[in-house]
């Protein structure tokens, strides 16, 4: 049994998290940290999980973590805290999947720029393994720090990964027109996602300046082993949860509708968690599973990709602890099926 | 025309009622109120209005509203607020329809009681008239003052009066069981309103406590001529609009189906917005209108009343606009077809 | 490894239930029977579940389920249908868990009554074992047929049991009130369950002839020793999955709303699929699990219970795997996790 | 008074467009046809209308509605059926608003290739006029015939007629990913819109294939005065109304974003339903209104335009208003405000 913890244990990915890892057969969970008052039960947090998980959230303190035998930890902290917090584990030996944002981008000044202020753990940074198992899969089995990767990226990354690779399509201009279910914007109430204010209706946000544009770019430029631009425009959905991104690109030279599905199965054989389809996904065919589900279509020329997952599995705490499994030996699949 | 002013126009009435009065022909809006910071656009604060209405918000002023010839005011303040702001106007003859709770209860230690604090304003509470045109219609056209109905009061009033005013029912052990969108809770952000946790699922709330239990008491007790008593329980449902209301009650004498439907069809004969239907009513057909709809039905010995309305037209800012049209002597219906 | 066949597989319940025994450590599907045209593959009815499993549709077949080994067939067949092919089964010693109706009522003119069709298979009716657990946990142990229970029976009775088995409350006139999600209505496109028609509205439906009627009575009859009578009514919700139950009950004698939460909790001890909470239950904290969430209250002198569930999960799939778990002796929470 | 015809009085355009008639002060709603069996009331069909509209449908009889007098009759008749009606009213001088796709393609080729059937009614086809009133605003006055546009092509249109006007970007390639309420498909129930498949879920679908597209490229090739080609995506989103249109476009000159928004803001200077706002729009803002509302921006030297209408009133029935108040010289803006 793998001793966890869970640091940051109030909000959806923690609370779908903890929901995967009580299935796991090699996972046991034996802190949940936070900073709320009064050291709550996680299940007063997370009333799904009466009689499931009897711990209580406790302070974060990594000598007292470690004491306990704890050898990973998934961090679930806002992006800023978890620079802050994840170090002290690290040094003490402890593997770590981070949810949040900070290990992500390779470049300090890169992450400045979108994220609005300076990196501050140089050191781990350099370190750290993008966790998108279909892409670094070797590098993050060896990892100490995995950052886990954003929710529309991996659908953006995946989508065109069998296209950059073999250079079939340009690598600027490429359209990312993604559309998000609302427990993506987290757990904390705003107007924006107060229920009378976005339930039936669509509404595109953050156009040209979401901070995944640059994490999408950081792969696929390594998937393409150059400069790959994406216009990415993020809508937001009235459903809970769901991920549905139509990509358009231009070839560099001809191909047909079937060649370009044969690239997509070739290229995503022998990966459990892609599944090719010939028909056109839906998001609600992946919900609450690790699944990403693509196809390709050709249309008056221009490569179409449709690609979905669930935001809260697939997109965050799934693929963390397809992550972990990669990190510990397990089969990829354990817990996640 | 008559010029209108409307207090507190943040909220989700002020913003139907704007939708209503803007297609009055009798009514022009010459004034909106906010405590919003630099009086905003009002298009601002609610985009689905911008082009439609011009108006800035403006901060309460009694005298400057009334000498731009402000002679009604429709007050969407929170309670407490509402009983503190609008006796200024009153003074000065402005004739006022308050949507908030203030004074609906005539009785000011019921108000202490429910509400948590002590009514400020005895003297107008004793002039109020409570805003249900079915039932008071004939005091609302005179009154300086009209009190508003509740939501959730208005299904169970008018679902239950053709009963209680022939004393065909026990007056006692009432169920009420009422499900609501989530409109009803009004703008401000909590986490039990964020999209991710109410969508998708059904709970009750405020079980025994809730605030338009003496509301309805207080009114199915002037009906049947001697106390009324009910139990509430308030659900929240995953929807805009609309409140659906299942009431029991024990009949004190045989009935039969069809005689209770006659019952009803009889009382709310010449009533233009209570709509007896023979088959099962849904909020759907009530949806942005000012209709109540309801059907009664016997099983089992019990009868059995399905009552349903838009909380944020019939049960708020339409039967203000109703209210407004019997102050004004307009027909009923005006701006409400 | 236990081989199962799965009767009816295009339905809700299937899919539900093909997605938990995925998860079962001793359940092997081996068969999956249909009446589809074409015996398409089930992963082409149910598109969630391509690459989960890649098994065909087929007639049914008892010889040919008997010689592939199955000992456990699960029905997912409509009610008449039901009867009609599973005796063939149980001829040849396969034990069968029912999720239709077929042999849920004891009385054969009940079924009659409230179906609408002649009940054609009394000999296995008169062995059936009714598939709850927390009531009927012993002989579901024994028995070949077990008839799992409704969906809206399981909140209603569990709800009400601890107190009518210690007749704390009058058994007439007990008020059920029940909301439900669309997927209760089955798989089956109807104007009622057209998207544009049931999203963002609420209605009762089957007032006063709801089929679920008897079933409840009969099981809570059984665990009051004694007739009881419902009057219930069913609402159809704009959401995938829950049922919540609103029951309204008379005390016989005076009880205190502590006293009533701790019959709750002492009747329901050892029983680790039922929740008894002291906050109010929502459904959103039992989807997609097999718990059955409640809590009692005591309003103006009547008790009053709210309960929930998910009706696909701890309604129809979820139950039946717990029945197969304790038909089998196996713990009982195997793959409910 | 004008005396209306409505035929095929059974779908969702045409409940909205009575809703919207009743308001109109100069229309009278005297027939609704429709092939329903029993010639039940319009209110039967529509609950909603209840109370509201008295009529009975009636089987189609173009001499008995001349006779009583309809000079204006709103076709909300399926495909293929509308160009084998209409005639007769034509003919006998009606004008007719038609809101199916018969009159829509200029080619009759093109609707042959689209609708996979031939156009039967040539002869009208070359008289009719697109009614998109911020673009044939004078041939839509003296129409006798006008062909009311498609909803998603509306979006698509108006989004992009500033820049194609001016030739500000390339005509080829050019991206329309379109969001859809589900209200979109009509009211005729199949698995695709049942409420437990399309709930919580988005799909893309008739990638490629969708009829709107040579409708848009019609329309803007008359705007461009020259060929216009599109890669248009529509997206099946779970909500009642609504359409929101991302469209992605090269420029062919250097453009800023202040330029772009002036840009807009001139063409459609004194076109009062089309709202350029500042701020990102929301489908919301325009439900049961006639607005469309758009704003520009500009990312990585891609021009994205965002483009939102409610599709039932702007979509359909509201923008047929809008048609019959400039045939018959009334303000545009006559009832729907």
């Amino acid at each position: 049994m793998t001793k966890i913890a869970i640091l940051g244990g109030s909000g959806y990915t923690a609370a779908e998290l903890i929901k995967i890892l009580l299935r796991h057969p090699h996972a046991e969970i034996v802190a949940v940290t936070s900073t709320k008052e009064g050291t709550p039960a996680v299940a007063d947090l997370h009333p799904s999980l009466l009689g499931r998980l009897s711990l209580r959230c406790e302070p974060f303190d990594a000598d007292r973590l470690v004491a306990r035998g704890v050898t990973v930890a998934f961090g679930c902290l806002p992006h800023g805290v978890s620079m802050a917090t994840l170090p002290a584990l690290l040094h003490r030996g402890v593997r770590v999947i981070d949810l949040s944002a900070d290990y992500r981008l390779r470049d300090p000044n890169t992450y400045a720029q979108w994220y609005g202020e300076s990196h501050e753990d140089l050191a781990y940074l350099a370190q750290a393994v993008y966790g998108l198992p279909e892409v670094y899969g070797d590098e993050i089995a060896t990892a100490q720090l995995v950052a886990n990767p954003g929710c529309y990226p991996q659908t953006a990354i995946l989508g065109l990964a069998p296209l950059v690779a073999g250079r079939h399509i340009e690598p600027t201009g490429i359209i990312v027109d993604s559309k998000s279910g609302v427990s993506g914007a987290g757990r904390t109430p705003k107007l924006t996602y107060h229920f009378p204010e976005c339930n039936e209706s669509v509404a595109a946000y953050a156009v040209g300046v979401h901070r995944h544009t640059p994490e999408i770019e950081q792969v696929l430029g390594d998937v393409a082993g150059g400069p790959v631009e994406v216009i990415f425009t993020p809508h937001l959905i009235p459903m809970d949860r769901g991920i549905f991104t139509t990509i358009y690109a231009v070839p560099r030279r001809p191909v047909t509708a079937d060649g370009l599905l044969e690239l997509y199965r070739e290229y995503y054989a022998g990966k459990p968690f892609v599944r090719v389809r010939e028909s056109l996904p839906a998001t609600k065919d992946t919900a609450h599973t690790n699944y990403l589900d693509l196809t390709v279509r050709l249309v008056r020329g221009r490569v179409v990709v449709l690609a979905c997952e669930d935001n809260l599995v697939r997109g965050a705490s799934g693929v963390a602890v397809q992550n972990f499994n990669r990190m510990m030996g397990y089969d990829e699949r354990t817990g996640l099926v």
